[in-house]
């Protein structure tokens, strides 16, 4: 299928920053849906997009070429700039969310041109930051940093299920459905609540994507943290793709049995302490969804590329939970005070932190 | 200095098995001692050596530029083979011990030749066989190979502390003092603790370096353990120098007390299981020991140059105790059970297993 840019003053707009496997299929599926005006934040791949635009091969939408959506910026900054009157009814974030980061690339800066150029020209109006990524208590640095009531927004979680990854610049492979669960981090806003249906009918593309309305996002986030703060912790350690991980145990049964299930157990009690009960069956889903893909989940891929890890919001910030609640979480502690030295490798080689080897220091900033 | 080739039949014989930094200064000790004819058997670099000799920068014995033992072979067969009625009083392993390494490279199969040539020739005379080598229980598969009363042997532990390295073909470059402990496994054989004693007389050059005969060998080995079990792994898993591994913690905090220090508890545990005190001014001795030393310890250097590490001798040994004794060893068995993971990496990247992609499964041999 082809597809041509499509540009209406007046529908809604909706800008999704970062444009990785699920950014861009995401502005591909409200651009197909053809109820919003897009933009995408690029960033590393824009100047290369600006004048080829993307190649994605996807399971869902077929073949395209020279795809864009309906404006392209290189940063938030950017799409300010072009238009500091428009308004975006929907912000996206689908970037990775990584708090202990560069300062700039945290998610309350990213978006903070956003924030301050609707506080002067569009206060009247409610925008709805909607972040699709992993982790759990996500929302508190942006509820933290800009007060819900003068900058007027609400806050919604996107979880995606979906095999789509950047494969080159500009070039995206989508090979599993895309699923969008979306819902309010505050399960008693009834704004929010309804900022996020009406966002499903932005984005849904029927015989396309699925999307549907999650009514317990605190559940959705603790239930998908059980794959990730188990099994994506521990192929980032050792570098091995999840079925490898399995069969190389001692007696092919110590990685599941002495890291996956214990570390996903000390996850369902963390949950269980707010009150959330997560059923066994799920962890049985979890350690075999992929025991027998050949996958590499998303920290063993960014150790690969020298990227730095999701580990706060993935580990840090539920045993932070754990701490509070008094729950014991033996596994995943060792988990994180393993990653974090991994972490510190990988910042150490972008300049992010110093160490002295005269002195064998870490060097505050 | 120098030195010059200095045969005598009349002196007893030493076979040194393993060129690594432990073996080279080894066989240099007894050379240097002239007590003993020396034999080393340098597999690798036979070739370079037996043409060149080696280049040692030695802090002990200074530079020597072309030195060789007595005889030098290229594997255990090829000494058995070049002279079989030769009797080898004692035999020193200063090989890796790596039980779940190929089956022609464990200790037991290394000194096979000998163990067999001495039962055909030199049954009447025993023969010692020196480990100097990590790990507790090393002393067990070699026990269980060969019937202590039919071949006649005394076992002997060597605990080695130098800082020596091979950093080249044939080029040995030693900076840290040579400090040897020399005892029997059991305790109670007097034959063996004999053994150890005249060993020492073989070996010891007074101003150059230390040896002394130690008492009780499982004592030294629990202790030796503390660092190797709970930094060495660490460290392995991480990439990291020991300095870099305890400052990237949380708060530089988390590396030491909530990995170092609980895996050096349970290696207390487990030995106070045995009867043996490790008094707690060896676990701050140890987190110490190479805090401000840019010092990457050798299971993570065998991860950086792709070869097996000795996790068996030096994790799996301490928690197959442990479980015997009821000790609980979370700490340790997670080390383990990451630890494993990596070390088939390594056998796969080897050769030594296979997994077959196509149905995600390790195939068993």
């Amino acid at each position: 299928m082809t597809m041509c840019s499509n540009i209406s003053g007046n529908k809604p707009h909706v800008i999704v920053i970062g444009a990785g496997g699920v950014g861009v299929i995401a502005a591909l599926s409200l651009f197909h849906c053809n109820k919003t005006e897009v933009s995408l934040v690029v960033r590393s791949d824009y100047d290369h997009v600006k004048v080829h635009g993307y190649k994605i091969s996807s399971c869902d939408y077929g073949d395209l070429e020279g795809w864009k959506p309906h404006h392209l910026y290189k940063n938030v900054e950017h799409a300010i700039k072009d238009d500091p009157k428009r308004f975006y009814q929907y912000v996206l974030v689908t970037t990775k969310n990584i708090p202990d980061g560069p300062f700039q690339s945290r998610v309350p800066e990213i978006i903070r041109p956003i924030m301050e150029n609707n506080l002067t020209y569009h206060i009247d109006k409610k925008c709805n930051i909607l972040l699709i990524q992993n982790g759990i208590e996500i929302e508190s640095d942006i509820l933290t940093t800009f007060n819900k009531t003068t900058y007027n927004y609400n806050i919604l979680s996107g979880i995606q299920i979906i095999g789509s990854t950047k494969i080159d610049k500009g070039v995206i492979n989508q090979q599993g459905h895309e699923h969008l669960s979306v819902g309010s981090f505050d399960s008693s806003d009834q704004d929010s609540i309804l900022a996020a249906k009406n966002f499903i009918s932005y984005y849904l593309n029927e015989g396309f994507n699925s999307i549907e309305f999650d009514e317990r996002v605190r559940y959705s986030r603790w239930k998908k943290l059980l794959y990730n703060a188990a099994i994506n912790t521990t192929t980032a350690l050792v570098g091995l793709d999840v079925p490898r991980a399995l069969e190389f145990g001692k007696d092919k049964k110590s990685t599941e049995f002495g890291i996956f299930r214990p570390a996903m157990k000390e996850i369902v009690r963390i949950a269980e302490a707010e009150g959330i009960i997560l059923e066994d069956k799920f962890i049985d889903f979890f350690v075999n969804c992929t025991r027998d893909l050949l996958f590499k989940p998303s920290m063993c891929v960014d150790v690969q590329k020298h990227q730095l890890m999701e580990i706060e919001v993935i580990l840090g910030n539920p045993i932070k939970l754990a701490k509070k609640y008094g729950v014991e979480t033996p596994v995943l502690e060792m988990l994180y005070n393993l990653l974090i030295l991994v972490q510190c490798k990988l910042k150490e080689e972008k300049g992010l932190i110093v160490f002295d080897e005269k002195i064998s220091r870490l060097i505050d900033h």
